[in-house]
């Protein structure tokens, strides 16, 4: 079922479930298409029609229940489990994600911690000790985990990359300033805020009050 | 002309930028779309259509010049100039952003930080003073902010957002776990590591060993 429904359509169900858990924690019960589009700035029709690959969450004129609807996208999306984590490279950013609150509270575990860095190694972030890349297998079957993030820099992405892989971790949360390989099996996020920032100049630039020629 | 072009395709540009800058610094002269698509994971058509937007950057057969490539689309993004920053909340996020040395050397530059908590006001991240949000408005015009980067907690990032558009910042790069409302005029780039994780875990959830029946 899942390779049917279109990509930007899973993508957007978080923004959807995290929307309706803010309207949730202010006692809003009920919400029309119409007012969850107005909240994220889309068309009541594509909310709608995104849920309809789902099965029928609301209905005709009286809106959709919020807990239920946030309930049953957070199952679609598998967040009614734990996912357990592993960070390779323990600098200054991989630090950062370590102690990063929002993860643990979304069901994201982060368990174990990596570097190659003997002075590093050993040491404590948290209550999670770091391990050398050496003991990556033993630790990703021993801690089953399910997801790798990638916070090592540019020049070391793919060869971790590949290192996960090979232990068998199908998912990645990639930090690294590179556009990495995986096989088919293996899905990617990439977490870039310059990429970010790069797509959004070109729309600056042509409303800026500096480029009134453009 | 900026509106025409589909958002999906601005938004691949970085992409395409950074693949070239790598090949660049490795030495490569000339590709073609089927071994850049390849590089980057799509097809090449799609490679093709997406820069036939802008002009016509390869010769049939010939493939595309690396260097001269980079530089277009770098322009057209908005990238051959400078773009200043404001950092609004330097708590842990914040100070990791602040110090997060792949921003400069692409042109984007910190030049101020803010807080509203007093233990902060004052004290020195990097060569820049945290400032408190009263003198927004102020340093906002002084420094030429271009872009404001929202690192404060999910319960005051609006009002953060709020100042910010309300001192003429039409750029936000959004780290608070929030969906954010603005005027039509001002972009948005949400750095969300959670919301990445969550449409990956559909597919994980779908495809892992431990959901066979899926």
């Amino acid at each position: 079922m899942s390779e049917r429904i279109p990509e930007v359509v899973v993508r957007r169900l978080p923004i959807y479930a995290r929307a309706l858990g803010q309207l949730e924690a202010r006692g809003v019960a009920v919400i029309s298409s119409l007012d969850l589009g107005r909240l994220l700035g889309v068309t009541p029709a594509q909310i709608r029609k995104d849920l309809s690959y789902f099965g029928e969450f609301g209905k005709q004129g009286t809106g959709y229940d919020v807990a239920h609807l946030k309930r049953e996208i957070r199952r679609i999306l598998g967040l009614d489990r734990e996912w357990r984590m592993a960070i390779v490279g323990v600098g200054r950013l991989g630090r950062a994600i370590a102690s990063y609150p929002g993860f643990a509270s979304e069901g994201f575990r982060v368990v174990a911690l990596f570097d190659n860095d003997p002075a590093k190694i050993g040491t404590t972030i948290g209550d999670l000790v770091v391990r050398s890349m050496d003991e990556l297998a033993k630790v990703a079957a021993d801690e089953r985990i399910d997801i790798g993030i990638v916070a090592v820099p540019a020049d070391q992405g793919q060869e971790v990359v590949d290192k996960l892989v090979a232990v068998g971790v199908t998912g990645l949360l990639n930090y690294a300033p590179i556009t990495i390989s995986v096989p088919p099996h293996v899905r990617v996020r990439d977490v870039d805020p310059v990429v970010a920032l790069q797509s959004m100049t070109y729309y600056l630039k042509h409303s800026g009050p500096d480029d009134p020629a453009s």
